[in-house]
């Protein structure tokens, strides 16, 4: 008897176990294990934001599908989403590289360029990591700190019955264009960005917070279906979505139809779309929406609303019938 | 053509191609890639610390020769004592864990009780991370922010000519330990657990702070040699060493002995004993040695002296015969 495998727990059993683990001593630790990053009060009343993530070579990346520089962009996005997602602005990140002997220099540049290029971008300097060999493909883990005034934070727990919950840009494109890059067609141009080179919103974040206190927020980095349940379960409520009300761009829609696949499942379940999903008060939302549209030129929409009803989530078609909408997204294992 | 590969350039060659690949632009960062941790200079005004370092499962440790718990413990301290290098204190970390699907969740556990141990007796929080599958075995990547007081940072550059170069506890019992296991006699419990346990230098570094402010200082991680010379050729100066005053633990030289190896050779080149090399005034030594033996048990060694001649780093023996000293510690690749 070894005891159980990690995969019979799965990702977030496995959280739950890590949480038992560890202790926290500190009171400066407002949030640990268990949001997109997290949060630190700092005694000058600095509030910190410390996230990592980890892309793993044949697990979340292929050099097949890829270049060396849309990978190193990839994996700082998908870092900086997490700040983003807590409501802050990235600060400065260190990166942990392993990778085969035989990797050529230039191919490690590239990799470093691109993570550079979305970091600076967003404002977040890469001052420090680790290079190492690995057994295998290469292992890139990047942890980010960042800042976010008290009055901006966002976590997953907060959402309140008749919120709006909303997202940022579009569902379900990273999706469509894995399968696009599958197919080695490469004409849809948008699925393909967005799924190698995702933006993260992080000025949508900071837009959104001009003009609103978010109660809850998540990055879709799994899927929207998984999310959503992230942010009732934290929350203690339930959730409302109508399928038509998702916002799905016109290649993503072509790219699941020619596939003769549901275009909604590439929204709910996609993942790493790196949108913002959030809930604030209904009559926020017309402020938001304008003032984001505005200052990113990102559309805002309404996709569903929090309800009392805890552990129920349901999605709604566009004739009324609803359905329970089960966390689908991305295993991790 | 598909240019050069990495083990072409080695480590440092490849830390150089990086520091090319990225741009710093703000004004906080102190010190970015190169030394042990990054430093931030806070608006506030105070100073923080970032670091990370990956252990490789094949590469870095084998489950052949520890427990989970032990290899948690080490990823903890090896990250820990490079927040000592810089004369602070760690203050929260998190943690990027990949791992084969088969692996036991009782493992992991231990695993991260290892870690937590570590990082709770040296007042370090564990506040997030990610989990995922991994292609091979086990990647461990911590990332450990820190604090230090301006008075206590101590970087590689800044040792001065006619400085005292000192060393914590002894060296080589690391490399001596891993022989053992190897053997699988595990009769040196001392060897054997400066190899699995190591303690990083957190309180010594404190107390080395009480007393005087070091001119530089690294933690010996690759192996005294190795250390040596990135302190001479940060800080532009030469060094001359004494070997009958490098500091090696009886049982080091026991296994040495036996093994018909040169006990010198585990000192210099040996790695991973986590100890700190410091150079200051050498009219501070004895303040510095006293207060730290009283404070926290571990004895200081004066090993050598910082010379003028740059690119002049020199072993001396006990009969006064002098050899240039290679950086012969771990090659990561």
């Amino acid at each position: 008897m070894r005891g159980m495998e990690i995969r019979e727990i799965g990702e977030f059993g496995l959280i739950e176990k890590i949480k038992g683990c560890v202790t926290t001593q500190k009171e400066s630790v407002v949030l640990g294990i268990g949001d997109d990053a997290a949060v630190i009060k700092e005694t000058s009343g600095n509030y910190w934001l410390i996230t990592s993530d980890t892309l793993v070579e044949g697990v979340h990346f292929r050099q097949e599908f890829a270049t060396l520089w849309q990978i190193g962009w990839k994996a700082g996005a998908a870092n900086l989403s997490d700040i983003a997602a807590m409501g802050g602005e990235p600060r400065w990140a260190v990166v942990c590289l392993s990778f085969p002997g035989h990797m050529r220099v230039r191919d490690v540049e590239d990799l470093y360029r691109g993570m550079d290029r979305v970091c600076s971008k967003f404002g977040c300097d890469i001052v420090g990591g680790d290079t190492t060999l690995s057994m295998g493909g290469m292992t890139i883990s990047i942890a980010v700190v960042g800042r976010v005034d008290e009055e901006r934070l966002a976590t997953r727990r907060g959402a309140k019955v008749g919120d709006a919950i909303c997202v940022t840009g579009d569902l379900g494109g990273s999706k469509a264009g894995l399968e696009s890059l599958k197919e080695k067609g490469q004409t849809y141009g948008y699925a393909i960005r967005r799924h190698l080179e995702p933006v993260p919103r992080i000025h949508e974040a900071k837009a959104i917070g001009d003009v609103a206190r978010v109660h809850a927020m998540i990055d879709i980095s799994d899927g929207l279906s998984s999310e959503v349940n992230h942010i009732c379960r934290e929350s203690r409520t339930g959730a409302r979505i109508f399928a038509a009300s998702i916002p799905v761009h016109e290649d993503t829609r072509e790219i699941a139809r020619r596939r003769g696949e549901s275009v909604l499942d590439y929204a709910l379940s996609g993942g790493e779309d790196f949108e913002l999903l959030f809930t604030l008060a209904p009559e926020k939302v017309d402020a938001v929406r304008s003032h984001v549209e505005k200052n990113t030129g990102t559309p805002i929409s309404v996709i569903g609303e929090i309800t009392d009803d805890e552990k129920m989530i349901v999605i709604v078609d566009e004739d009324g019938n609803e359905e329970k909408l089960f966390p689908l997204g991305y295993q991790h294992f």
